[in-house]
């Protein structure tokens, strides 16, 4: 199963990291522009190339060190089509080096529309003998899903996973300040709505749990809140996290003491810019053309912060 | 604003009715799929073309007798780009008829990354000077947005609205049976959490309430609970409702009665394969080349069914 490759694969590295692939055009080199604005001119898929080359340079520098890497494609989405023919290229590269892909893209629905969106990302096209890929492509190993409509807007998606070894992350407790809007309220039991959520995903998973005891549907808790994401730890033994708001959002190793499980980890500790975007910071700053050094330095950087809380 | 012309041309029509373009492969009469596998062969275009192909025969039959259409990004999405070109080259093709596009994408992330959804689906590209526009496509008046994290992630949404003249509805109350699971659950203060969301909702939106006293940011509620829906309407008189789960799901006119709002309706009602798929079935059956007749006899008696509710 993908979510025992993905624990191995942790283990083997001593890195529980997953490098976040949203691209910003900031945040490319210039010379990376540059080529691509020359050969596509000021076009989306200048700029989509651009972010392509960008990840396979950042890719070249970290598959070795860890375990996956996650693409964000409301970045590759803002390009339109073009944009996600990037995305699926960056899938296909990141894969060829050996790396697990989490592929965010937090949809939700239902029924027939959450069968179309799961052909999307983890499935196959099968439309009157269609086949969908381009050779160019490659699918996500795991996605992210939004909980807000039920389970009827999970099970579609688990057919797919269990026909293509793939994996889901549901959002239970999201790393930005707003996710107390929703996700804080308390239910009339005492407990928040990410708790009672937390508990239907446990539930959700516990037929498809591995070899390493955890099952191939995650959840997602962010690392800006210590304490309920050490509360999810215990109360969701089963459950593999995948854990945002490392870094640029504010979370730091100190924070996510609690979300461990000791040698299993348990959990996965996602950063974008912080890692990507390194080149352009005091700490690992290095000229445009050395940036996948730089990040390459933050992860064993990232590593290292994390391991010193890790029991 | 958008949310004042969607009123204007509900009342002008007598037609709260917006019909969902879905396409299913099974629903596409197969002299369009004959042309457009001749030309195309088995690929992931040809089930696209056919799908454009479809949209247009419909919207021809309906752009006169109903305000809007609601593209499913789903059903486009699972074909892989060039699916994506057929969503936008779709909204083109309505919008040149006149007819206002809910944009049915239920996206849901923070900061940047909704900047970079709401750049996508409601926004403009500029992204070192490029425009991102090919002439054929065009972008929604309105997208489904999903509120699970909290009002970050709706407020990177709200500066395109105000600067394109934008709507937005956000998931309250879903129509399918799984969204008692996290809807339903019922908050300390008695209220479920859709009431909840609902009334955040409502206060996302005062600031942006036009001419017919609906705000620019709605909600969308499931026909299948007549008596929430009943509730939500009397507890948001500033929001607008998107109503799905009509007719295919289950609901009826009759389900309907308590949601609307006078003679300026208050919300808009969704058909999609009750509409589309209407020549398929017994009452409104025809032979394949006339599917799109078919189409605008469903939407007659669907105006006819919810008519006899309104007051």
């Amino acid at each position: 199963m993908i979510i025992d490759r993905l624990v191995t694969k942790i283990r083997d590295l001593s890195a529980p990291i997953v490098v976040g692939l949203d691209p910003r055009p900031e945040q490319i080199p210039s010379h990376i522009k540059d080529e691509t604005f020359a050969r596509e001119g000021r076009t989306p898929r200048a700029v989509a190339e651009a972010f392509l080359l960008f990840n396979k340079g950042i890719i070249d520098q970290i598959y070795d060190i860890v375990p996956a890497v996650k693409p964000q494609i409301a970045m590759y989405e803002q390009l339109g089509p073009i944009g996600i023919d990037a995305y699926f290229r960056t899938i296909r590269y990141a894969k060829e080096k050996g790396l697990i892909v989490i592929g965010d893209i937090k949809r939700g629905d239902i029924a027939s529309t959450a069968e179309a969106y799961s052909t999307a990302h983890i499935g196959k096209l099968n439309i009157e003998g269609t086949d969908a890929a381009n050779p160019e492509y490659s699918s996500a190993d795991f996605i992210t899903i939004n909980p807000y409509m039920g389970f009827d807007s999970i099970s579609p998606y688990i057919d797919d996973c269990k026909n293509h070894d793939k994996g889901l992350f549901i959002l239970v407790k999201t790393s930005n300040p707003g996710s107390r809007d929703v996700q804080d309220v308390v239910t009339e039991g005492g407990k928040p709505v990410y708790a009672h959520v937390g508990a239907l995903v446990s539930e959700w998973g516990k037929d498809f749990v591995g070899e390493w005891g955890y099952s191939m549907i995650g959840a997602v808790v962010g690392a800006t809140h210590p304490e309920e994401s050490a509360e999810l730890r215990k109360a969701m033994p089963h459950t593999f996290f995948l854990v945002p708001g490392y870094g640029a959002q504010g979370g730091s190793g100190k924070d996510l003491e609690g979300i461990w499980d000791g040698d299993k980890y348990g959990a996965i500790v996602n950063s974008s810019r912080g890692i990507t975007g390194a080149y352009q910071t005091k700490k690992f700053g290095a000229p445009d053309k050395d940036f996948a050094l730089s990040a390459r330095a933050a992860v064993i950087d990232m590593k290292t912060d994390l391991g010193g809380f890790i029991k």
